[in-house]
């Protein structure tokens, strides 16, 4: 932890795979279980190139490098003190040759970064549309929360900007935006090629979508088994659990 | 069944609700689930004026007339056998003043048919797509299995074209050709209101997706709680014998 200081109202969360740390601000937007579930679901590669947009404090790059030993992650960030938060995790973590986080808005991605160069793009977006759901001010958590600073279009461009021929796009988002993610992603030439859906438990209906499209790729969507948070008996399912609680994937 | 006769190959079976019948011949194209999850699935209102495009033996007509009391069903199918056939179930069934058969080409739907004057659509689709699949002839089979005769976008076509403002149109279809049917839905100023996804059985991937499109309505898809045709014990779930054997909805 050397040279990593605490702000005021700052705190050290365990992100529990491979003694990752992450600095949060409980008073700001603290990453969710959506975060973690988009981490699991994107499909990775060795040496992939990454880029995580609004990528907060920076949960999503830290739990990526636990799923592949040679990633090199990207975040970009819009607000200031949430990207210098994650330049300190990532200190904290000592990933600082994997991990680079960018302060900036994904709307100048093409130019902020190199254009059609990476292997994967990630976001956790924004999930409520302009006019809908209580906006008390424009603070860190409304900007992460609203669509204020960025709509759905403007990350799924700013994807297909950035990935490289065969590139892969995975969001996690609410199921009532599937459709704007499906028709958004084929006008940007990402194909959805990955559909999973998340089941708070058995019998209701889904609280959260994670989808992967492919720069380039031909039409054929493969819609993955349900995941469900609980099971029928009110505990955490054992998927869930391996999720949070697996070894990684490749150390 | 006074007047109504079985030709040479034919059989009637039992659709188990409200005694209704159907000729079918086990050499030409059988009803699936499909056509009975989809006659479930699709939201059904009080004096109706519905289409079934591409209805073969006319099941879907049959089972929606259980749904409600006062609908009035179109059936509209290319083969004529099949047509021809469906008409003798409707009369084997007594219900020639709620449901009739049009021969005819869903290409030419809204040459054949009332444009704009229908509340709901229903089709159970050819699933495989030009190139797709083995296709050994040109047969009654192939014609309700391939794209052969229409295009999910030409059935998507007539629907719009023949629906009332607000009108629904209902469809079954596979799994990976979800991202067309949401795409072409939007594409003719349908909007996905309600999906669906059947699932074989717990841990595996779906099977079929039930789509429901609101012409003129506003972005908000509504996903279901998944159905489960078997459950983890190999039985048949409660939910899908409900849908099989429960009483009408109506009487």
């Amino acid at each position: 932890m050397a040279g990593v200081e605490l702000k005021p109202g700052e705190r050290i969360d365990d992100l529990i795979r491979q003694d990752l740390k992450i600095i949060q601000n409980p008073a700001s937007f603290c990453f969710s279980m959506d975060a973690v579930l988009l981490a699991h679901f994107a499909t990775v590669k060795k040496d992939d190139r990454v880029v995580d947009l609004g990528t907060g404090s920076g949960v999503i790059p830290l739990l990526l490098t636990t799923r592949q030993k040679e990633l090199q992650v990207t975040g970009l960030e819009i607000q200031k003190e949430a990207a210098e938060r994650a330049v300190r995790s990532v200190r904290l973590n000592g990933l600082q040759e994997k991990i680079a986080i960018i302060p900036g808005d994904l709307k100048q991605a093409k130019e902020l970064l190199p254009v059609g160069q990476f292997d994967l793009v990630t976001c956790n977006p924004p999930y409520i549309s302009p006019g809908h759901g209580l906006l008390n001010e424009l603070d860190s958590i409304s900007i992460a929360r609203h669509e204020i600073k960025c709509t759905l279009e403007d990350v799924i461009r700013a994807g297909s900007q950035l990935l490289a021929f065969k590139g892969r796009m995975a969001v996690v988002h609410k199921p009532h935006r599937l459709v704007d993610i499906m028709c958004l992603m084929r006008k940007y030439n990402l194909e959805p090629k990955r559909l999973r859906l998340v089941y708070p438990r058995p019998g209701r209906k889904p609280n959260m979508v994670l989808v992967e499209g492919l720069l380039g790729g031909r039409v054929e969507l493969e819609v993955l088994d349900p995941l469900f948070i609980y099971g029928a008996d009110g505990e955490y399912t054992p998927e869930l659990l391996g999720i949070y609680y697996r070894p990684s994937d490749c150390f």
